[in-house]
């Protein structure tokens, strides 16, 4: 018994039935070209040009003790923080830093635990310790957007830039990233340009749309996000740890372009401005699986996780 | 630095601030007349009458090594299920079983890992094994129903009754409760009537609205939610525990009701039909906490997390 139906489990009972009908399945590339697709039989039919290589130069790994988070980062909605928040990465500014909030249904945030006294915090050498928000950017018609038909509560427009949710607004002409689970952004204070990279936050609840604009998102996790959402709930406020013994140690923050080849998780990510992703945003508002009797008809934009997979499997 | 606001640490700075400004803090019933509130001032201003106690005949307790989940049950939405539950924990049918999935950014769920093993599953005695399905039930005005004005991607109409997140369309004349973080339902196979509360899920990430009307939703996790969603993610498909050995032991699962008074958790949970509840809602809506530079505006239920505390606290 379950809710939901995007596993292994639903397409190998699928499979199943077709052959006992004692019918052939069609080849993937003809299911493909049919309407009603499942999330798991538009992915098999996914050509290999479908899928584009996360660039070594715009990917981060987060080493926890309990593994690697893979974080790929959004230069065209954030160049400023990617440029900071790589420059803090190669003067290895992270390393034996750590995550200091883990709060139930909204962010796990990482950073210097003694940021607020001079005495003990970590120095930044050659990046630079704030930086003005980059909340959000001027359109750009030259990169595609695939817009969703279903509506917003928050903004008049939502759907996806390179493999990133987004919003638009034509009337002030600007876009901005958006609050979905796995997004990762840029603490700050009260003012605009308090925060720069330094320290980061990734949501691991639902999201939180309301930060939208509020905070500078540069990334989003890609693998392993569940080393940061599974961590157990900080209970001080907001979720800071406040016993430093409770605090996880990041042992490093790396750019996959630093890190030896062999050593790298080499990821590709479902192209965003593909036919097949077109197939699976409507095969996830269609719910086509036998499990579903009720079809949803609609689709958010953060219920539309883009596929991540390890290279060629 | 943060994102967000709601915790003590920003009320503990602008109460500092006003502090500062000489200005003395307006008694908390007349700042509640006041427009421009927090949602932390909005809290502190709710009246005793503002806060009903959990029923403990419609309060279970689910006790793991980790801590106690308390769950609020919904009969208005899903009086059958409901019962059973209860009657299923009234013959102590979970104890000793245990969790079986723990799926990232989707859900928790209970129930007998040997559940499709006759000579392995548990017995049920007296309730029922399943059910026919309480995906939604007639509308009733009798019965407030908390209306948001921010629209919806999924439903015509969605709001609070009586502390639970629902869903309502006229023309159907039905309403359902909805797929929020923390909201409990019933798993189920492929047919409608294959569930009945001998399996159940709690949703521990971004709001899965695919599933409503597809599950019959009985209940909201009220507090202990961090014991189910910081457990390790499970690597078999769908999130399934696949070796016995990971499972998680459930050490009980119980009604308050029969919990022996001074082992009770006495909780109560901001009334939703309360002007407690609807500044609350508005205040979420405008974010006038200091660190908020763009204001929504706009506030999507699931956004809208209905306080609940100790009572009397």
């Amino acid at each position: 018994m379950k809710p939901g139906s995007d596993g292994r489990r639903i397409a190998s009972t699928l499979m199943a039935f077709i052959f006992l009908l004692g019918v052939q399945p069609a080849r993937a590339e003809e299911r493909s070209a049919q309407k009603a697709l499942t999330v798991a039989e538009v992915l098999a039919a996914a050509k290999a040009e479908d899928w584009r290589a996360l660039d070594p130069e715009n990917t981060l790994y987060l080493e926890l003790a309990g593994g690697r988070v893979v974080i790929e980062l959004a230069p065209f909605f954030a160049p400023n923080h990617v440029a900071n928040v790589k420059a803090l990465a190669r003067e290895k500014y992270f390393d034996g830093l750590a995550i200091v909030r883990v709060q139930d249904n909204y962010v796990v945030q990482w950073g210097d635990a003694n940021a607020e006294d001079p005495a003990k915090a970590r120095r930044i050498v050659s990046a630079k310790p704030t930086l003005p928000a980059e909340f959000d950017r001027a359109c750009d018609d030259a990169v595609p957007f695939f817009a969703l038909p279903d509506g917003d509560v928050y903004a008049p427009e939502v759907g996806f830039v390179d493999g990133f949710p987004a919003a638009r607004d034509r009337n002030s002409g600007r876009m901005w990233l958006i609050h979905c689970y796995g997004m990762v952004g840029a603490g700050r204070g009260d003012t605009a340009d308090s925060g720069g990279g330094a320290e980061d936050y990734v949501v691991i609840g639902h999201s939180p749309r309301h930060l939208d604009r509020n905070c500078t998102l540069f990334g989003r996790v890609v693998q392993g996000i569940e080393h940061l959402s599974s961590l157990p709930r900080a209970a001080g406020p907001m979720g800071f740890i406040e016993d430093p013994a409770q605090l996880i140690p990041i042992r490093s923050l790396r750019l996959a372009a630093d890190v030896p080849p062999a050593e790298r998780t080499e990821f590709e990510v479902l192209r965003t401005d593909s036919e097949t992703f077109r197939r699976l945003v409507q095969a996830r508002r269609e719910r086509n699986e036998a499990w579903f009797l009720n079809k949803p008809g609609r689709v958010e934009v953060c219920n539309v996780p883009v596929p991540a997979r390890i290279k060629g499997r």
